[in-house]
């Protein structure tokens, strides 16, 4: 099944993103308003990386960022893509290996051929779509 | 595959949880430190709720909590359950059916027979154990 349904199939095309200068307070505001666990950091239409809503409230509660603080000194910038024509067996095999022995990436960004962003596919999307 | 593995064989084993007094904002902050994203609320040894770091997280951030809110006056008291011996094809299925049409439920609460929380099972544990 997760070889027959594709990353276009399933994944959220509306995807908010974020600029480099983003304080890292606005942008963990953004995630909650929205209610979604990471934001693609974006900057002249191009992906430069993403920030998580779990890094982002762990260290802002922890205290760990200095006042004025913005996305670029935080963010991830080796960001796990996935084409949207790419199936579900690909996209949950990048999940694990791009994620630690601890924990795998919950998201994904979609990118389509022109390196343009057309979505975000998450474990919750995969799960959602395995019917059996 | 789904078929064969069991809910105790990928659910985290370290829940962490809370009494129904706490304080809304110190709960969000537990999950924020400990990097979860749900909370089960119990009372004497009982499960008797749920918070999540999205609603929370969500209302705390537009303001809709009056100063003083504890979680027993806006935690989910229907929680959704699997049992330790379930399968993972058995959850997937109890994500789906608690969830919305939008959303699924992204994680479960394991209670044994005893109706002792042993574990929490997520989205993301489940796209772990997928090796295919």
């Amino acid at each position: 099944m997760l070889r027959k349904v594709k990353v276009k199939d399933v994944m959220s095309r509306n995807v908010i993103s974020v600029p480099p200068t983003e304080d890292v307070v606005f942008a963990f505001e953004k995630l909650m308003k929205h209610k979604i666990s990471s934001l693609p950091v974006v900057e002249n239409n191009k992906l430069v990386g993403i920030v998580t809503a779990t890094d982002l409230g762990h260290n802002l509660v922890l205290d760990k960022y200095e006042i004025g603080t913005v996305v670029e000194k935080v963010m991830v910038e080796d960001v796990a893509c996935v084409n949207p024509e790419d199936d579900l067996l690909t996209t949950v095999r990048k999940m694990n290996e791009y994620g630690s022995d601890e924990e795998i990436i919950n998201q994904l960004v979609v990118i389509d051929n022109n390196h343009k962003i057309v979505g975000i596919v998450s474990d919750g999307d995969i799960i959602k779509a395995i019917k059996i």
